[in-house]
C-alpha cells in the first residue's frame, strides 16, 4: 500500500524553513514499519534540503554562500521578466534537490541525529510551497 | 507490483531536452492510481532536472550559467583524455540530479503547473541517453 | 515487501569512496527481481554521488574542483566552531546528493557500464558514515 499526501510550507523570503515535524506526522499516520518516505516539491524556484538542525548559523552561512554564488545582478540573464530574483531561484533549485527519499525503519525515518528536513525558498516574497509526500 | 521501463532521450549537444510526455506515458501504461515514479539516468556526463517549461529563456540562462561555472578551459583538470567537455560534464552531473522521484496521485504525476522533466546533456555531441523509469 | 538495511562506509579524509559492491550485496540478498534501491546518507557533512568508476583522475579532479568552489578560508562563514572544514562540508553536501534511487531490473541495479556508487567525504578526518539502504 502506498499513499500520497500534500504538505504546505509557508516561507517568508529566502532561506531554509524546517518542516521535519510535518513529515514525521505523515509517517506516523501512515503506520508503516519499514518503508520509504519520498518528498517532492512542486515548484522550480524553491527546493528541498537535508541540513544540520542544531546551529542556525550553519543555515545562514549556507544561504549567504548560495546567494553569492548565484547573484541577482548578472548580465548573463535574459529571463528577467518575472523579477530579478526569478532566474537565480531557478539556478539554485537546479543545484539543490527537487526530491528526497528517506527510508523508514521501526516506524520512523532514519534521519541522523542532526538532520532536519528543509524547504529552501529562493525568492524574496512569502510563498506557500506545496510538497507532495509519498509513503510506500 | 512494480515495474521498470527504459526510455531513450536523444540529445543534440549541451542543453535541456524535455521528455515529460514519455514519462507520462509510462505512468499511464502502468495504471497506478497512487504511487511513485522514479527516474534514473544511466550516465555520468548527463543528468536530470525538473525545471520551468514555460519560457525557454530560463533553460538557456540555466545552461549558460552552468557552463560559465564549469568552463572547459581549466588548468585544474588532469582527466582530459576523453575530450575537453568530458571533465566539465562529470562535474555538472555531480552538481545536478542523477535520480528523481515524483509521486503519482489520481493516476498522474503531481508535477506543478510549470514543471517539466528534462534530460540535461553536458557533452557537445549528439547522444542517446538511457533513463530507467521505475513505477511502484 | 520492503526492507531497510544499514551500511557503514569508512572514509579517510576528503574524497570519494566507492561502495558499489556493498549495495549490490544488499540487492542480491533482498532477492528482488524488479524494484527500487534507495540510498540515504545519515550525515550533513558527507554525501552520495554516482560517478565514473573507470579513470580515478575523474574523481580526483571532481574533488579538487569542489574544494576550489567551496574553500575553507572564506570570510563569509560565521559557523566556524566545529572546524574550518565543517561549513564547507555542509555547503558541499547541499550541492550534491543526500539520497539516490536506482531501479532494479532482472535482480540487478540498472547502473550504466561506468557508473559507481560513492560516499563523498567532505571533512578531513576519518569517519564511519552510515548509509541506509531501502529495497522495495
Amino acid at each position: 500500500m502506498s499513499r500520497v499526501k500534500q504538505l504546505t510550507v509557508a516561507t517568508r523570503g529566502q532561506g531554509l524553513v524546517e518542516f521535519t515535524p510535518d513529515v514525521m506526522r505523515c509517517v506516523a499516520e501512515a503506520g508503516v514499519e519499514e518503508g520509504l518516505c519520498t518528498l517532492f516539491i512542486c515548484h522550480t524556484s524553491a527546493s528541498l534540503c537535508i541540513q544540520e538542525n542544531a546551529d542556525p548559523t550553519a543555515r545562514e552561512d549556507l544561504e549567504r554562500w548560495l546567494c553569492r554564488l548565484v547573484p541577482e545582478q548578472d548580465r548573463l540573464y535574459t529571463h528577467t521578466l518575472e523579477g530579478a530574483d526569478d532566474m537565480p531561484a531557478h539556478i539554485k533549485a537546479a543545484l539543490t534537490a527537487t526530491s528526497l527519499s528517506i527510508p523508514i525503519s521501526n516506524g520512523r525515518m532514519v534521519l541522523g541525529t542532526w538532520q532536519g528536513i528543509y524547504c529552501w525558498e529562493h525568492r524574496h516574497g512569502s510563498h506557500r510551497r506545496r510538497v507532495a509526500v509519498h509513503i510506500g
